[in-house]
């Protein structure tokens, strides 16, 4: 957070992860046919009137641009040239790519079209928390359009799961998966669906959302197609959406007493090279071994197949600091190379979630096994997010007693229960901040009872306090 | 443009361009030590004021966001919720991040810090043009702190030559490289240096600049570092930016009667494969051998060694519908498959510069040279480009009038001439809209004459109209 109110600066670590971590994402998206495109960042304010909801959802807490110009006047800069009709800084963009789709779409050998955008959103930000919620945040949103129902929901699920098995593998961060409840809906969506993952503290964080839109925005925006029977029907919508949030979501679920911990497939260097300069005549020869044995690890493939991604860290600096600083900074494998090592052709390394064994490798040795080294500590980074996770669901209440006294006293997780559907029930245990995060799964239940009221149940449900 | 004036929706297409060139040109800025970040979209009024030059320059023509709620009264929507302070949508990025600079920089060891940062930006346009100014750009603006004033020009200098080479190696873009003229200089700037393009009417775009800030910014910002020698030090710093103007220059340089012609090194699809398909039974077997055909050539190699980009168009429109989009378009290389070529194992394709000679190919002969055609291609657009180039060079005008009389009468290119530095003679022919564009190089050339007034020269520059 700086200089802007709830606006975030995103050093170049940390952007270095987001770069990884959006050509992963951004791969698997063209890799279920979507095309990117882009739209713009200002949008008039009657487009966000056109669909109810949704202007109810979103209109509210938005940057409102309505001047085009600035002018000196008693020596203070104020605004000037007033627009006839205000622009928002678009929070989503919904209705600007939904008026492009009814331009674009003319029959149905136009469908399914399937777009994805890379953009910054801004959402005016009451309580901004840094990389959860900020006022500016950087996400991906697709926006696809279909003739059939059918067709729509398929393809919102598609990605729910698509979201679901992206943070686990990229991200090694588990996730309960399945439908919001209908209060917790994107404003004008006919069902939401949410990966919820659990930070160390037990709260949720939805960390990526797919909505099937039905008709709604069709409708506001009249996207249209003349169907095969030569007959003219509305389409049926998705959108989709993962943002910055995600880092946030990995970084506090791994961090530990150190610091980040940064999963190696997304970490931008996967392993640093330190060599210890001491000031003196001997540092020039240090350099000159730390940069061949970066040139042999960067040689290695990681686990994925690909060149590890390694870095020698040439700065001044006390090597001390500079461990302590890669360290914070959750960097997966650390190498470090002084005048002892020279002579043997070693090196020593320590990885990222064991720093106290610091390890001593022959050089090549090291390179051979680096692929391995990277791959294991990714496997393990989702392990232990597993068994914390598995770990903070609460599966034994029966009763919305036990539920208040779980969490009155001092209780935290995901609790598992049944649900009968009502809003009542949902929001039972709102004071204390607790609500139906997920419903991992439909199921028609038999005998089953809601966890708050003993009524028949229809559902699973996550009652968690969230993020 | 669309929706709102001045901004403009990027297709598919183009914003695969983009992908692709971003790409590209973010390797080269990294191959050069550079690191990504990331700054808010929006900026407090207070900073663009600190440094004088920069809010004239910028100040001006600029979105400003006043109010961060929008509620209903008298059922329309009005803005609600003043801000204490207003904001601007970035114009670029110098205060904001000369801010986080000053704080980031302690020693001499920190320096030098090169940043750069994937944005968009927003210049309100009184006269927008599509790609080339619009309200809303993307870009990539490089900022850079350097202990001295040489290691900072030698920045801004060798980020010139890399736009130069950049476009000529991926744009096929040839350009005369060179210092702008004092009058259009960056707002701030010590000194200007541009790459200008021109485009087939004979106008200069500038596609690339890069600015020496001297201690201009630094002084606004405070960006100070205590150096080696234990005192306190200004930086010296520099910014510079290519944006999709660049999608607009690339375009203007190649295309021809029949619509766009993409470089191949910048091609979303280096080749389109089109099916013919007649809505019969023999479609399924025309698709099937099409798949393998797209199969062959995504194995094969382009002239970079990178799997060639092939894209399958199994779209039901009409295949000569089909074709005539990918020519407009520009794909560079279209492959079409019937029914006749199924049974003897051949295609048949035709190439964008030459759309008019259909050859037809065996398949595996294909693969194995396609990679070879998109270099052939990829060279043939740059000696296009340059042949162009040279002949809109006029070299032999010796007087005002001579000059005068050349754009009266309707010339155009660029007249290379002497120029003794005076901005009377910059000036001279402004009613025609002809100015220094750049300066091609100092030189001091004994008994050399200014082209305007004949006194003595100090520079050759480059008088042209401009985009």
């Amino acid at each position: 957070m700086s200089h802007v109110r709830g606006c975030m600066v995103i050093k170049p670590w940390g952007w270095g992860i987001w770069e990884h971590l959006q050509r992963g994402l951004d791969g698997e998206i063209k890799a279920r046919g979507h095309e990117n495109a882009y739209f713009p960042v200002l949008i008039p304010l009657s487009y966000l009137q056109k669909e109810a909801d949704h202007v109810e959802g979103f209109a509210k807490e938005t940057a409102v641009v309505t001047h085009h110009r600035l002018e000196e006047k008693d020596g203070r800069i104020v605004p000037a040239a007033p627009l006839s009709e205000p622009l928002v800084v678009r929070p989503t963009s919904e209705t600007i790519i939904g008026a492009s789709m009814a331009e674009w779409i003319t029959s149905y050998r136009d469908l399914p079209l399937l777009l994805n955008q890379w953009a910054n959103v801004v959402r005016w930000e009451l309580r901004p928390r840094i990389l959860l919620r900020t006022t500016e945040f950087l996400w991906q949103e697709g926006h696809t359009a279909h003739a059939t129902a059918e067709e729509a929901l398929a393809e919102s699920l598609d990605i729910h799961r698509m979201y679901e098995d992206f943070v686990r593998d990229w991200l090694a961060m588990p996730v309960i998966a399945g439908e919001k409840p209908p209060s917790e809906r994107f404003p004008g969506a006919e069902q939401s669906f949410s990966i919820e993952a659990m930070m160390q503290d037990g709260k949720a964080l939805q960390a990526g959302t797919s909505h099937f839109l039905g008709q709604n925005f069709a409708r506001a925006e009249d996207i249209g197609f003349v169907d095969a029977d030569g007959r003219r029907k509305l389409a049926n919508t998705t959108s989709w959406g993962a943002s910055t949030r995600l880092i946030g979501g990995m970084v506090m679920t791994h961090a530990d007493d150190d610091g980040m911990v940064v999963p190696p497939r997304v970490a931008p260097h996967q392993v640093v090279v330190v060599p210890v300069l001491r000031g003196g005549d001997a540092d020039a020869e240090v350099l000159a071994y730390a940069e061949k044995v970066a040139g042999a690890i960067g040689g290695a493939s990681d686990s994925d197949g690909n060149p590890v991604r390694v870095h020698l860290d040439r700065r001044q600096h006390r090597s001390a600091d500079k461990r302590w600083q890669w360290t914070k900074r959750g960097a997966p494998v650390l190498v470090e190379v002084g005048p002892r090592d020279l002579a043997d052709g070693v090196l020593t390394y320590r990885q990222r979630l064991d720093v106290d064994s610091v390890l001593r490798s022959d050089v090549s040795a090291f390179a051979a096994g680096v692929g391995e080294i990277l791959g294991d500590l990714q496997s393990a980074l989702l392990a232990q997010a597993r068994f914390r996770l598995e770990a903070g669901i609460v599966r034994d209440l029966r009763t919305l007693d036990e539920v208040r006294a779980h969490f009155e006293g001092g209780g935290s997780g995901f609790v598992l229960g049944k649900w009968c559907g009502s809003p009542k029930c949902e929001q039972a245990l709102k004071s204390l901040a607790v609500t139906i995060r997920v419903l991992p799964q439909t199921l028609t239940a038999d005998g089953e009872r809601c966890l708050i009221d003993g009524r028949p149940a229809t559902t699973d449900a996550v009652w968690a306090m969230a993020y």
